[in-house]
Formats: structure tokens, sequence, C-alpha cells
């Protein structure tokens, strides 16, 4: 009997140590790593009142007044005027707020005549004044250990003050395919047998988008003894080393048996495609031994090499979602299936559909392409109704 | 009166020629890349029939027989041998079928005597056999022009062979952040009334995320002279110069005064934030004058480059859809405010919330961490209720 899925991924996780490898990166570097520790303010921000517009300065109490400009208060300078009674200070945006005034006139609503300012259409008390701490105040957790650094977080990082930020160390993926058939990028066919690689490729661009380094491995032929010397010096270069090809039944599935040379943790899943995955370890390194079709490899690195590099770099599941089902669709296998799909938002909606989806073998390579995400075929049913709420996963 | 942001669209894409740069990247680099040109199957794929299985290649209607066994075909390699009647050739995943045979019956259903198979289990006509062309057929349009090229896509390039691929050039944003406020990273501040710059690192790293380089030019003193030269020197080394800060109603807004001397095509509108954004052109080339706060910039940015960015590389307008608000909002304003919001996928349902969105000025900075949208509250409205569909924008 085949392993379930939820089953395997358990087992998968309880092997799973934390990952503690930080490294420093400059800030005009960091865009889409992930922090490795929280981020607390520094200090207040605003740190002292600010003006939110361009206007003056004054003591609320004194808009019906002629008011004496006593000077200006340029954007980047300390107030060099402290606010009597009826005297105001001309003030911009950014700049600090004077002592004495609690209020911001626009520039828009006053009248100036001989260095006097008049005021024509009134403000509430503390009109465009920005407050101390308004934005964030000291001590305040801005970011936590496990964020994602995007163009927001980055920026409030430069705010703070922060040039040298430590992040997760990448985990480095290292990628292994193999197959007699199987030629590499930029070498041509000599026969219609042979086909192009194209796994090692895929497999390092979703390792990359999951915040990974690569290392692709020269592709490998179907020989026991370079099999096994190949995974051995492979892992000396990577975390996670990613096998395609030779788990199956044939008579040149060398890597099936190489792999047992190690603490086998995965063997078999109740799922399609890639019911003859094989997931290793050693020490805290995996080899995950993926299937040799395109579609297969591709959809099995995400359900499992995703969650140990998901683990590690403290990333949440939100890539899973429910959405419905548009038309019906007739499961072809008696496991869980995932299944290639398209998804639309429309009007509040999560769509699911498989228009243009060949259902056909896991050879199908580009039954992925356009955003495709995958829909979740329970095990147990035999049809998804159309409109029924079914789970999918985004791709990475 | 304030222009409409529609009709600011309208005039923006009025002026937006036709990108037509493109150049080579390796296979290997192109994560991300935007496609230049339409890709089309060379070849049929699978070029002759597949196995799809490992097992024995037969003729469907000698199933009841005993079967002897001829030989065996190793994927890569030709076949060698043509089935008569009663006889088979094993054959592996990814091998082709053997000339004569048209079914594949698995290892599983079979058993072994003396060089003879018996079939245990019978399969139907056609088994585990990849048709020529099922995957894709010769003439065939894989990729349009305008795809954005992720794992998969790169992945079906490497299968078709090509190795040497045709993107756009990426565009280049110049980012010009002025303020006699404001200092740069890594220097230090020399009183409370001066700010560290976060506007040009965040969009820079927006300008990253929509496919383009980047050049952050020198920080900008509010001085005339300094900015009317500083934007003459930094059009030359980009095709959108982004500015930030200067355009309000200040003594020292320069920005809004050096802006003049290009061709105005946008000038304020009926928007918040940013009602005093700025667009100017030359030649084929635009000015972008945005406002100081970073909340601001991020947004307006978000809202008038990516429309440029975007029809030049041929990207969909795929990140606007409809939402549920979860709560009621209260416009702030007369204008057409576009609000921070978080977004979560629900039960198939899209949701938007204002959870822990700052409602103060727009210099709130992290209004936009932790992938937060932009929900749109139209001009005419004065609350958006409970539940209604509102419209939000994804950002990049």
């Amino acid at each position: 009997m085949l392993m379930p899925y939820e089953k395997s991924l358990e087992i998968l996780h309880s092997h799973i140590k934390p990952y503690e490898r930080v490294e420093k990166v400059a800030l005009t570097q960091c865009l889409g790593r992930i922090l490795a520790n929280d981020i607390k303010a520094s200090e207040n921000q605003p740190s002292m009142p600010t003006s939110a517009m361009d206007g003056y300065a004054i003591k609320f109490e004194d808009q019906d007044l002629p008011l004496k400009i006593l000077g200006i208060t340029p954007a980047g300078k300390m107030p060099e005027f402290k606010l009597e009674a009826n005297t105001c200070v001309k003030t911009f945006t950014g700049s600090l707020m004077s002592e004495g005034s609690d209020t911001l006139v626009p520039v828009e609503n006053v009248r100036v005549e001989n260095n006097t300012l008049f005021i024509e259409k009134k403000v509430p008390k503390g009109f465009a004044v920005r407050e101390i701490g308004e934005n964030y105040k000291k001590g305040e957790i801005l970011l936590k250990k496990g964020t994602k650094l995007n163009y927001s977080e980055i920026a409030l990082l430069a705010e703070l003050g922060f040039f040298h930020i430590s992040v997760f160390i990448k985990p480095i993926i290292g990628v292994l395919s193999s197959g007699s058939e199987i030629k590499d990028l930029g070498e041509s066919l000599e026969n219609p047998a042979q086909i192009r690689s194209s796994n090692h490729i895929a497999i390092a661009n979703l390792a990359k988008n999951l915040n990974c380094d690569v290392r692709i491995f020269a592709l490998l032929k179907d020989d026991e003894k370079d099999t096994s010397k190949a995974i051995k010096t492979a892992l000396k270069a990577c975390d996670i080393l990613v096998t395609t090809g030779g788990v199956s039944m044939g008579d040149f599935d060398f890597l099936k048996k190489a792999i047992k040379e190690y603490e086998l943790i995965i063997d078999k899943a109740d799922i399609k495609p890639g019911r003859h995955i094989k997931i290793a370890k050693i020490d805290e390194k995996f080899i995950i031994a993926l299937p040799g079709f395109p579609y297969s490899a591709m959809v099995m690195f995400n359900l499992y090499a995703r969650e140990i590099i998901n683990a590690w770099l403290l990333q949440p599941k939100d890539y899973v979602c429910k959405a419905f089902l548009q038309g019906n669709y007739k499961k072809k296998t008696p496991y869980l299936e995932f299944v290639a799909c398209n998804v639309e938002f429309k009007n509040g909606r999560i769509l699911a559909n498989l228009e243009g989806k060949k259902e056909g073998s896991s050879a199908i390579i580009n039954n992925l392409n356009n955003k495709a995400a995958l829909m979740i075929a329970p095990k147990e049913c035999e049809i998804l109704e159309n409109e029924s709420l079914v789970d999918i996963i985004f791709m990475p």
C-alpha cells in the first residue's frame, strides 16, 4: 500500500532541523531575501512633531488674529523661532513644528500682507501635524524574523538607518538529471530517441524562485557505478540534492538503487503524478529523487522540496487556498491527483479551470505554463463537480 | 478642477510609443524576463511513438498469447527490433516504441519465463504509448511574445532546443530623490529635523520587480539650479526618470518648476495620495515627479510608472481585481483614494481588510509592508460597506 500524501509530509517534517545560517547583505542587495531577525524601531518616527503640508505653524487659539511671521523653518533645519502669542512660522512639508505651535495652516488657506498672516479658512487643532511616533514608536517590532523583504520593508529599513541586514543564507539546491536519452542544453540530438534535458533547468529556476542558490550537475547516463558516485560528490556541494529520472520500474533505474545507500525516509506516495518519489537523508541534507517526466518533476519539487525550503526559511504555506472549480473534473486515477489548472480572479471569487490543459501523460511539459496552479483532486472522490470548492496550490 | 484619474491614464497612454528594444539572453539567465517574439514548435513532441512506462511493446491483438521477447530498447537508443506476430520488445519509460507495436504492457502486469512473456493483466489498445505530437505539434505557437518566462516556459524552451532567447531589454528607471531634510543610506543624521531617504530605494526595488534596471542618482538638495541640471543629466541615463519630493506648495519645491522645461502631460490628478503628481515627456522618455512622502511615492509609482513599463513590455493588467471588503471604510477625502489593505484568500473568496493599517498621513511608510495591496475608494462614495465588492490593486 502506498503512503498517503499527508503522512509523507508528516514524516518529511519530522526530519527537518531548524536552519540557522545567517549572513549580512547590503540593503541595496536584499530584495526578496528573508529576514533572519526581528527589527525593532530604535526611535520614534517622527521623533518630533512634524509638518505634513506646506503652510504656517501657529497656536490653534490664534486663528482669528493677524499673526506676525517670525521667519521660516526649511525642511532639514532645526526651528529657529519659538512662538509667542500672535506669531507664526512658515513651515514646509517635512519641517519640524516650532516650539509653542500646535497646528499647521496650509498655504492654500491664508493671505500674507507685510509679513503678517491672515487666516482665511480655519483648521481644527493639530491639523497637518504629524505627532511623535505617529508612524511607529521606539521599541515597536516593525518586521518579524522570516519576513520576505520587498520594496516597502526595505524602504522601512532604510528609514530606520539599517544598511547591513541579517538574512538567511540561500539554501543550495543541487540538480542531477539522469537518463541515457537526454542531451544537455546546446547539444545536438543524434537520433529521434533522444530528447533535450529540461528538468534540470526547470528545477533550478523553481529553486531560485524559492530563495535558493542552485548547482546544476552534469547529466547522468544510466550507469550504476557513475550514479552512486555522482550522488556522493554532488551531496558535498548542496543542502538538498534533487535527482530526476531513474526511479521507476526499469532495468536502468539506478537512482532507485543508489539512493538506498542513504536513510530512506519516504519511498513512494499515493499520488499522481510522482508516486515513485523517494526521499532520503544524510545528516541534515536531503536527497529527493523525482521521476523523469518534466510535469512530474516540477510538481513533485513543489510538493516536497518546497516544504523543506520553506520550513528552513520560515515561510508560511500561503500558497494553498480554495477555489471554485469551473466545469466538472473526472479523476483519471485512484491516487490523490495534482492537476495543472488556470486560476482566475473574478468578481471577488477565485476560479479554477482546466481550459487548454492537456490530460495526457506526465510528459506534458507545457501544462504548467502561463502561471498555472495545481488543483488537488482528493483520493476518495471520482468526480469534482462544477462550482465545487477545490484546494489549489500556487506554483512559485 | 483636478484631472480625474481615468483621464490621466488615458493621456499617459496616448503618449506611450511601442517599445521595440530586444536583446539575446542565455536560457540559463532568462528567469523572469519577457519574451520578445512568439515561439513555435519546430518539431512534433514526441516525434515518434514513445513509451510512457516501463514494460513491453506489443501488438494489441497478441495479448492472450505467450510472446517471444525479441530484445530491449533502452531509452535514447533507436529500436533494433521489428515486431512480427507473437513477439514483443522490452521497452522503458522514454524509449521509442518498436515498429509494429501499438500498445505497452507495464512490467507490473506480466510474468516472464525463459524469454517468453505472459500477460496476466490486459490493457486497452494504445496503453501507455505517447503518440506523435501528444505534447505539441510542429508549427504550433507555444509561447506568445510578451510571455514572462518562469520555470516551466524556460523548461519548454530547453526542450525545444533554444539556448539564446530574444527578450525585451529592461527599461532603465532613474530615481532622483530630493529634499534638504533627507540623508542617504549610511549617512548619519545631524539633527532631529533630518530623516533618512527611503524613497529612492523603494522606487528602485519596485522597478526591479517590474523587470527594469535602475539608476539611483545622488540625493538632491532644495536648490533651483542644481535641480534643473540634475534632471537634464539624469535623463541621459534612463528611460523613465522618477523624482520624489519638491512638487507641492512650498517655497523650495524646485522640481515643480524644473519639470516645466519639458512637455508637461499630466499636472495634478484628483487622487489621494499623490494629487500633486506631474508627468512630463521629452522624446520617448518620461519624467514622473512624485510627492516626497514614501507612501505617496510608492503608490504613485505603481499607478503611473507601472502603466508605462507594462505597456512597453506587453504585460497585462492582471494585478487589478475585485475583493469583498471586510468592515466598513469611511472615506477621508473628496478624492479617489488608494488605501493600503490586506488581502486574504478564504473559501474561494478574495477578502480585503484594513487591519493594522494606520490611517494617518501619507508619511506612513510601513502600511505597504507584508504584501499589502491597494483598495480603490471611488470619488463619489462616502462609505464603502462591509462585504461590498471593491477594486483592489496588487503591488508588484
